[in-house]
């Protein structure tokens, strides 16, 4: 047997990962990486729930990694060989930090008698993440013997759980390897020594749940959703509101819109005026999730004096407008079920105020029935399939869905609401596609020109994804800041047009293009299954269109008080 | 006056680093960075002899600046907004590390009181890139008073000091920033104190001169020129060597060959038999410059038992040969010259041995003249402008041209050796570029894919640079490697076909294409500016082609010995 050390270490490594629950794993090429690459890839091929993804791009493949974990909400593996390599899955891993979805990172590293002292490809490899991991550890796969094996067989366990403990995260298993690399192929996997977690739920105590029960009975409750992309606790937030008839102010990523006693206007009217009508003023704040897109939303609840409670496991009070009064660290859905159980039936009338000033706004809402962003986003609403995906990238396509997108259909919203960079966008989409179904991506110009090589990756395996982009040719939100003011310098720092032609990108990554200049248009482009379509737009007409839209608010507002 | 002490302060922070000698600006753009990014912009229209870039992707932006700050040996300063735009510099940071080539990061910040409290695009940025940078520092530029603007004269200055100081390298300067940011563009800049730093050379003691002096005298001396981009001591070098007629061994990056008595073909040599012929063994080997490209040299030089000298204020020891004996940590150029001036003239017939065996070597070269990879650099050896610059990317391309660029005019050759990837090539190149004159990128089309952002710096600053992809549609050093042989896995893990139409990679880019398939055709689109040329390639046949070279130098060192 050839180099059966590395070979069964290897072996032990990957039935680690896979016995805690990795069915995806994401590789780029390189030498050192060889041994796990090439047995990672021969499991696969052996046990059909296992799924390998090849990204050539690093970056990207550790965003196509995001991508899948955040919308499978499983964990996933990364490999890559040593050097740059490494240092390129920086940017999702600080996205996934603060996101809170559980990455295992292999990075491959050259043996200590080859770091730090000339060697080519060899970086320092040891906590090169820093502070944007949970954990690094280091598993040398060729050392003999059994107690190494039952270290790298729980070392490897360890780290799969260890990104899934709340708050879940990206963990490092740095994998120094010593030449030769080639593994045997034709050893069947040791078996491994399996650890059981038994699943615990964070409760309230007893009489800490009746003291809330009392506190919020036949109260103004205002409940605000933050993103959720996942569904764990949908159900127990609508039961409650529904019982109690208390408003939901949801975020998109919340994925709540469009059911029970959601409001959805919230944004509009913290832009357009910075306090509450007396009548949708609460009493008492309960809030779920992360933290909302919606800024003005947030510098309201800085200033608000009644409790607020932030409710949720992973949230470790991550509240940066300050407001929160009480951390209630629990399981949502154990909660909810228990708050909604323990409460009577109550409608004090505060829920139809809500509805009643979001729809007067709806109606005043006077959109151009042009094709425009925040028209796409409507239409968007209207037109995209149930149950599909919808992926939306960060500065204004996730500001003008916050705003316009009213959940119109069930379908499931994702959006890098971490670190909010504009980097990494299509190859987090293109994660989100390989779950198959109808998946759409909405981006601007500057964002996809970022990251169009997750392209490659939807072109490569074939992915369900329609990118619709917004060509408003540069970055369009820096039209809504005061540096928009700086008239000599704005265009070039700012706007910075990429001159971007949508249809050679469309050309090169072998997607089906069309460039729609009417709502009809658009509608009929997804109707049919376009792959990439172009909506064009001009940042100065849309900054018109949005300040005109503020007033529209800020008027219907003001007839009612 | 509006926001006064900012203006001032961002003012004093961008005097600092021009008064340390920063000429070049690479801007990302962004929010949180606008007071500076603007400040900058209005210095550059006012200051003729300063630069701004705008670079919409930061990953691309880091490696444009290390291609500037490594071609003109100056300090240059990248500006980016918060979050994961400053973890994209990761990459090219740690390769400048490795390569001591001095950048100055400024990553804007949220402020204190928003970071880790879940506001938006605030990762940790304190630290965040760990041991890939020589220091990081934070300077707030909201504080009012003398006693503060002192500070950040001085900090400011310090930064671009540290970044050149030896070993030089890249150092972070994090700035938190509360809004308001948009600074008063109408503020003539305040004067600052500005640090005069005497500039001191590092010598060795008389006593350690003579003594080396009398070791050296009428010996075997073999002289090692490793990567050593800068031009500082080549004259020196060639000096000695000539003088007392020492081969020296000069990898490409030393940007030797050509010229006096330089040997080129040591890979080769080193390829076909791991000893020298006895003729040829050193008796003293000194080694200038950086790691060497090529691996069998430095197996070679692993096994050496004679005094091995390793020279140079920068190199810290990096030797992962251990071959090293003495370290003379001292400026080359003062060190040759003090070492030439010192020796007498002597001949032992050293170099003539080496020149006979690698005439003998170059005669029975046999390659085809069939365009291919090796011809390819052969033709660039051959035909390319003298004067010009050519950067080669890492993998096939470094190692190609290591065994079969001879140094036919003299040119400067770049490359990025520390970390050895695949990624940021394009861009890197493109900094060079920026220079001006005749500009050549040889590059694989793995890594131009990696990188294609770059070419929109390229098409954005006209650039003159051609680039010379070798399509071989996928990586093309795994075929060399032992993991060819796991013919089930290879072309999917390490082969990675892209299938990249390069024609239409240049018609996204804006660059004129052409693709070649004859050394005559390749001669042409070089002569006609062609700016991205395709040189299609097979793995397989290249594979033979370099194997079928190594057995005909075998050949040839056998008939001899």
């Amino acid at each position: 047997m050839k180099n059966e050390t590395l070979t069964l270490n290897t072996h032990r490594l990957i039935s680690g990962l896979v016995a805690q629950g990795v069915h995806d794993f994401i590789v780029s090429p390189g030498s050192r990486s060889t041994p796990v690459a090439l047995l990672l890839a021969e499991r696969v091929r052996q046990q059909s729930s296992l799924r390998l993804y090849v990204d050539v791009d690093e970056r990207s493949a550790a965003f196509f990694a995001l991508g899948i974990a955040k919308t499978r909400q499983v964990p996933v593996v990364l490999l890559c060989t040593s050097g740059t390599a490494a240092a390129e899955y920086l940017p999702a891993l600080a996205e996934a930090h603060l996101t809170h979805v559980p990455l295992v990172v292999l990075t491959t590293d050259r043996p200590l008698e080859l770091t730090n002292i000339g060697a080519p490809q060899a970086i320092e490899q040891t906590d090169l993440y820093g502070k944007q991991v949970k954990q690094s550890q280091r598993i040398d796969l060729q050392v003999a013997g059994n107690e190494n094996a039952d270290f790298i067989a729980f070392q490897s366990q360890r780290s799969v759980l260890a990104a899934l403990d709340n708050p879940s995260g990206p963990v490092q298993l740095n994998l120094p390897l010593r030449k030769p690399l080639l593994p045997d192929l034709d050893i069947t996997p040791p078996a491994i020594k399996q650890l059981a977690v038994a699943p615990v739920t964070a409760v309230l105590a007893p009489d800490t749940l009746t003291e809330l029960v009392g506190q919020l009975q036949v109260k103004k409750v205002l409940l605000l959703a933050g993103p959720e992309e996942t569904p764990t606790y949908r159900a127990g937030l609508l039961a409650l509101s529904k019982k109690c008839h208390w408003p939901i102010l949801a975020d998109n990523l919340a994925n709540l819109r469009g059911r029970g006693t959601v409001i959805t206007d919230y944004d509009l009217l913290f832009q357009a005026q910075t306090r509450l009508p007396a009548a949708l003023q609460p009493e008492v704040i309960l809030r779920f999730g992360g933290t909302p897109v919606s800024a003005p939303l947030m510098q309201w609840l800085g200033q608000q004096t009644v409790p607020v409670y932030l409710v949720g496991a992973q949230r470790q009070l991550a509240d940066y407008s300050r407001a929160t009064t009480h951390v209630l660290a629990v399981d949502e859905q154990s909660f909810l079920t228990a708050l909604t159980t323990a409460l009577p039936a109550q409608n004090t009338g505060y829920f139809d105020d809500w509805q009643q000033i979001s729809q007067r706004l709806q109606a005043q809402l006077n959109v151009p029935a042009t094709l425009n962003e925040v028209t796409t986003v409507q239409t968007l609403d209207r037109a995209l399939p149930v149950a599909s995906r919808l992926f939306i990238s960060n500065s204004m396509p996730i500001r003008d869905v916050e705003d316009f997108y009213q959940g119109q259909q069930v379908r499931e919203l994702y959006c890098n609401r971490g670190a909010n960079g504009i980097d990494g966008v299509v190859s987090t989409a293109a994660g989100m596609a390989t779950l198959g179904g109808a998946n759409y991506l909405l981006i601007g110009d500057l964002a996809l020109f970022h990251d169009m090589n997750g392209l490659m990756m939807v072109r490569r395996y074939q992915l369900p994804l329609t990118v619709v982009v917004i060509n408003n040719n540069g970055g369009g939100i820096f039209s809504f800041l005061p540096q928009a003011s700086a008239a000599d310098y704005f265009e070039d720092l700012f706007g910075t047009p990429q001159a971007l032609d949508l249809a050679k990108v469309a050309a090169l990554y072998e997607r089906s293009y069309q460039k729609v200049t009417t709502i009809t248009e658009f509608e009929q482009a997804l109707a049919a299954d376009a792959q990439l379509i172009e909506v064009v737009s001009q940042r100065t007409t849309n900054l018109q269109l949005h300040r005109q839209l503020i007033r529209t608010v800020q008027e219907s507002l003001a007839n009612h008080d």
